[in-house]
């Protein structure tokens, strides 16, 4: 069978390959055998994927892959197959792990009552009929006058987190917008006419239990104001429209952003082999794909040296700082309650990123178990980030420069409203930057016309953009230079002045570099002002120039925290806010900060807290210190948190220009030297001057062009040999000479350090 | 006469357009007829440039530029002219401001003794050629045995800060090297070869007065530890080279980086007009260029509204944290004591930027006030950075993705070992980003075989690369939709949870936004725990939808501020280190973070702190409230301080890649809506597809290339048709009925709300 990605079915899958069509059929087909026994019983599919392998086992795999050995043996190809059983009303969801050689089920796993699994598309459409044949939802709708022209829009979100009363099955929840259809332009933006409801649905029952009504006041006035108004009370009077795609545009779009074309006339530097096995500038690296986390990077090492086994998004949470009833309940977990791979766009060529680029496909369950294609969800390419480094002597005027070239494997989600483009950058100086966008349509409330609020930023005529967080996780299962667990260990790095005193620091100008072991699980906080730094390092091998262990480091960002208060659910269920990097034990399947079920959870379960509170503790550090907790030696997982707290701006609508968040993984002592130090420093043959001016007495500006040498003109003509500079020779050197005569060597003054060398 | 960039010589210029050469010239010939009376006086020019226009003249001309109306006056054209007068071995300081049209001196200026001028050039050489007629540094060397096929080589240094009990005239210092000659290539890297001397040099008397030796020893040793050794002390016995240049590296360089061509065929967007006036994408803005601070942006307005008066780089200090003496005095001013202007690159084509590229020059004195052409000391270009908005209906699964376009204003210097990068961006969303890149050669000083050290990393055998931080200072001139001094204020915006409570905040999600006027001269520091941000407003201007103030914002970056102790000559004199934002009263010509005279100073004279303390007040804040101070009214000039502390990796040897850090300076209701909503979302025609693998029979990889359509292949001939994607209908509508029935409606379930369309 055909696979995305040239797999080759001939020979047996590289045990991280994500499932190919056929294993994912073979896998729901199992779970269908094993729980859909009879007619009245029915299976709703929502996760079929690989389930990765055990970690000791699959660490022996990869050894003999790198050393081009033959495997002592290959790991089960297994799936994970997630689905609700649903029979006479009742739902019950189960997990198997699927034995796909064997074709038999090797593990079964059914779940607590606590916090539930990540929506699906499905249930957005079972929450809409639902509302169709509410009676609750009908009145609701009946206290609003509505010009006719609009057609109602119901956006879909987890119930937020339940009250601590609460005592509730699967619920879901809607934000309910209106679409003027009077453009019959099905693209016409719904979320600049937002209605005061919300409507909750039991998922059991597939009912609209409640409708709440939200609060439309502004400043001074109480969590529950809204404007008083006859019934039916009048919608959208004043509102406007908040076009984004470019038919409906109310102005012109820019006629002078001339193309900017990246082009490869060689074609590309990466190559993509089989089974997502991806090669550029002495990277090698798998790229895997899940329905919650989309695009994860496997076994990236360079030069044939690991670093990271295992790199991931975990998770984001977005709560919501609107103090008022029931706002706050708008707290989503992306990954958890929805799933960013699930939610992955079909990229588009030219739109989402430029110049030669391979996409992957993925297979996703539809809900019966389908596998159907998801074309074009990852994107790989690569980019020039300018300078790389760059040194030029200036007594000879000879610059060496190179450029950053850089490896890119994005993917871009759409959950409901907004938009996250995820990124991992690979670049020629060793170094692995993680990178979030964050852009999409800001989530909006009505507000009464002509006030203002406290808790959001008016963007729009009766439009509020609400006050909120996005809070990152991302995930790094490291493999310094090593696959062994025992040889992997954090450090801590801080930067500290030393006060002025006679014996160590005379005059002042003295600090010192503190390094602290990450003995056992802990969490910790950026520290700027320390210059803190978290150290990845092999711990048994050392860099034979500086005698230090070799490492990565990155430094944690510091972006403010949930600022949600420690007593609301809104903190319990995301402790991983809390704190800007975790340490954790490994554990085989532990790949979520927030636990794995966040959608409705009252507390975070079996995320980064809970894994540093067990008690688990590293190699190099004692078992004995400390004394408690379960004493199991573990190799440190490291989770990055970073936020932004984004209070809106009126430019974030209707669509907002991109937030842009990076995180930095550099070398440390990893090489011996610059890896970037055999870039070849070629000057690019197309670049081309443009002039100024040349045609002044015209009032036209000569424009130069690098599209097509015959179109150059008098600009590709230019010789440009005033660039060349001239080189001095070299006045600064004094020649030592043997008989150690040191002095009296002529030198001449005039233009001898010219620091930019002159024309 | 012909001027650089297309000056018309026939109109007057515009009063921001830095001197032509002719003007240069002029300013020189009337300083050398003020001063240069008689054959035994000289005069050694050190800056030669534009004297900006005080403020409140120039806002009155540029109104009337903007309006298109006759300016009521034109600003003189003067020039600084500031020069050595040497007679009878006596060296005197002078500024001068001359008058251009009138070719008189308006104003005459002559400096106190505390503090010095910057070095220029032909200082290098004095140094140079004192060391070499010098007795105690030919005993010095005398000292060390030297293969000989090593020459010496000396690198400038300002002498940092003096001792508190130093009363010296005007010092220079310099670092030692030795360069292995035998390779015969004047770019082999001296680097590698540290020796343990600095000569220091009286440049009054131009004598070397004195060589210290440094301590050489590692962990646990004194401050003064050196290796005992025999004298001579043999040299660079176990030293291994650092080479960079291409043809002297020891590794192949790699072949497989394809070319990344960036292609504009119909042209740059962009229009360079005379006396460096820059139209792109709504936004305008002159170029300035200056000895001390290199690119400057004037006047920088977008769509017609003023945003920026001035935006410049403005200092730079470079403390190592060495403690052992000398080092202490490895303390730099970039831009006072070096003068990155003075040391900016001459760009290439195709090296230091890609694309098409307009080029500044800029002219500069010689030591005899002859103006010099300085070629291609800025470029200009046009770059693409990725995804700048995007958002996809998931109903319809229509995305519209629209690129982020930058304009880059960039420079590149060379202060001795090191190179630093600074850009100015701005871009299609109305945001500016001011970036710096370190990049170059780390500054090492020897260290004995075999050991290591607490205050700094062994890069390679004997050679330590110091820790050490560069501390940055940006100077932003606000003139936020106005030119008037009074609508600018500045507001601290911060972001502070509510603890849970039940009237305000029943739930624990609310938090709030506080703000701050800040209505006299303060500093403050980063704040990433409150997102504590700078706003600058104009406090009579509000958004008409959000009926916010206009503004513009950024977050000050949370970076380690100086590390020297608060008694320290090194704290005294980097005073602007010590926080990370300060707001100032607006004076003309002060631009200077650390003041105008750093190199030697003892503390920081008329820099920020100073600016700072002496009480002016801002509009909108009481003259009354405080009551200290001068009571003069005075429009904010903001300070943003950011810094690199740089405990050096083994893999910034022998050049580093380059460490950047950005800020971002964005519009927050300024404009009604996203300014980027009318940037089209063309797809780009060039992209193309790499396959997968597609040779695999072979062992061959395909490669897309876009670089001509008859060679693209397969590739090129894909139809694409499978990235379209299908459209879906928008089943998740409902109809309102004019009959107010909302009920009923029938939609299918399956495929609805498809989060990423599937093929």
């Amino acid at each position: 069978m055909a696979q995305p990605n040239g797999s080759d079915t001939a020979l047996p899958p590289h045990p991280l390959r994500p499932l190919s069509q056929e294993e994912a059929q073979r896998a729901s087909a199992i779970a269908i055998q094993a729980y859909a026994k009879d007619v009245s019983t029915t299976l709703t599919f929502r996760i079929v994927q690989l389930h990765e392998p055990e970690k000791a086992e699959l660490v022996e795999f990869l050894k003999a892959e790198h050393a081009g050995a033959q495997p002592s043996s290959v790991p089960a190809r297994q799936a994970e197959v997630l689905f609700d059983v649903v029979k006479d009303g009742q739902v019950q969801l189960i997990e198997l792990i699927v034995d796909l050689d064997a074709a038999k089920v090797a593990n079964t796993r059914s779940f607590p009552p606590v916090g539930h699994t990540g929506l699906i598309p499905p249930e957005f459409g079972q929450f809409q009929d639902a509302c169709l044949a509410s009676e609750i939802f009908s009145e609701a709708m009946a206290e609003f006058d509505i010009p006719d022209k609009f057609k109602i829009i119901i956006d879909p979100w987890p119930y937020g987190g339940p009250d601590p009363d609460e005592e509730i099955p699967r619920y879901m929840q809607g934000l309910v917008y209106a679409r003027d259809s009077s453009n019959d332009n099905p693209d016409s933006n719904h979320y600049a006419y937002p209605l005061p409801i919300i409507p909750v649905m039991d998922m059991t029952t597939k009912k609209i239990i409640r409708v709440d009504r939200m609060a439309t006041g502004g400043k001074g006035e109480s969590l529950h104001a809204a404007a008083k108004a006859d019934k039916p009370k009048k919608l959208f009077e004043q509102s406007t429209g908040a076009e984004y795609v470019p038919e409906l545009l109310d102005i012109p779009l820019r006629q002078d952003a001339k193309p900017i074309n990246v082009v490869q006339p060689e074609g590309a530097s990466f190559k993509v082999h089989s089974d997502n096995l991806v090669e550029w500038q002495k990277w090698r690296f798998r790229v895997g794909f899940t329905p919650r986390e989309g695009a994860v990077l496997h076994d990236v090492c360079y030069d044939g040296r690991p670093i990271v086994y295992r790199l991931s998004f975990s998770e984001m949470t977005v709560p919501y700082g609107d103090p008022r009833p029931p706002y706050h309940r708008k707290q989503a977990f992306d990954f958890g309650d929805g799933g960013c791979g699930r939610a992955a766009n079909n990229l588009e060529l030219g739109c989402d990123c430029l110049g030669a680029i391979h996409y992957f496909d993925a297979w996703m369950p539809g809900l019966d178990g389908e596998a159907t294609l998801s074309k074009n969800v990852v994107c790989l390419h690569e980019q020039d980030n300018g300078v790389g480094w760059k040194h030029t002597n200036f007594r000879t005027g000879r610059a060496v420069v190179t450029r950053l070239r850089e490896l890119v494997v994005q993917y871009i989600v759409t959950l409901a409203n907004y938009e996250y483009i995820f990124a991992y950058k690979l670049d020629t100086a060793g170094g692995i930057t993680v990178e979030t966008r964050a852009t999409g349509i800001v989530s909006v409330v009505p507000i009464d016309y002509g006030k203002t609020s406290d808790y959001g930023n008016v963007v729009s005529p009766g439009t509020l953009a609400q006050n909120h967080q996005h809070i990152f996780a991302i995930r790094v299962d490291p493999s310094i230079d090593s696959y062994s667990a025992e040889e992997t260990s954090v450090v801590v790095e801080e930067t500290h002045p030393i006060p002025m005193n006679p014996e160590t620091n005379p005059h002042g100008n003295g600090y010192e570099i503190r390094r602290t072991v990450v003995d056992r699980p802990r969490h910790l906080d950026a520290e700027p002002k320390l210059n803190r730094v978290v150290r990845i390092e092999n711990s048994t091998k050392t860099n034979p120039i500086s005698g230090k262990n070799v490492a990565y480091k990155f430094t944690p960002s510091a972006t403010q925290l949930l600022l949600a208060d420690p007593g609301s659910v809104q903190a319990a269920r995301a402790q991983f806010a809390t704190h800007h990097v975790w340490v954790t034990g490994y554990r085989d399947g532990e790949l979520w900060a927030a636990g794995e079920l966040t959608n409705q959870s009252r507390r975070e379960t079996g995320g980064v807290r809970d894994m540093t509170e067990r008690g688990d503790w590293f190699a190099g550090a004692s078992e004995t210190s400390g004394g408690s907790g379960n004493g199991q030696q573990s190799s440190p997982v490291i989770w990055t948190v970073f936020g932004l707290t984004h209070n809106p701006r009126v430019e974030d609508w209707p669509v907002m220009p991109v937030e842009i968040h990076q995180i930095h993984i550099r070398p440390a002592d990893f090489f011996t030297r610059n890896p970037a130090l055999d870039v070849p420093a070629n000057a690019n043959k197309t670049s081309v001057l443009v002039p100024c001016c040349n045609r002044k007495d015209s009032g036209e500006e000569a424009a130069a062009t690098n599209g097509d040498a015959s179109e150059g003109g008098a600009v590709q003509k230019d010789p440009v040999t005033h660039l060349q500079g001239t080189k001095a020779v070299d006045p600064a050197e004094l020649p030592l000479r043997t008989d150690k005569d040191k002095k009296r060597l002529s030198t001449t003054l005039s233009g001898l350090f010219g620091f930019g060398k002159k024309a």
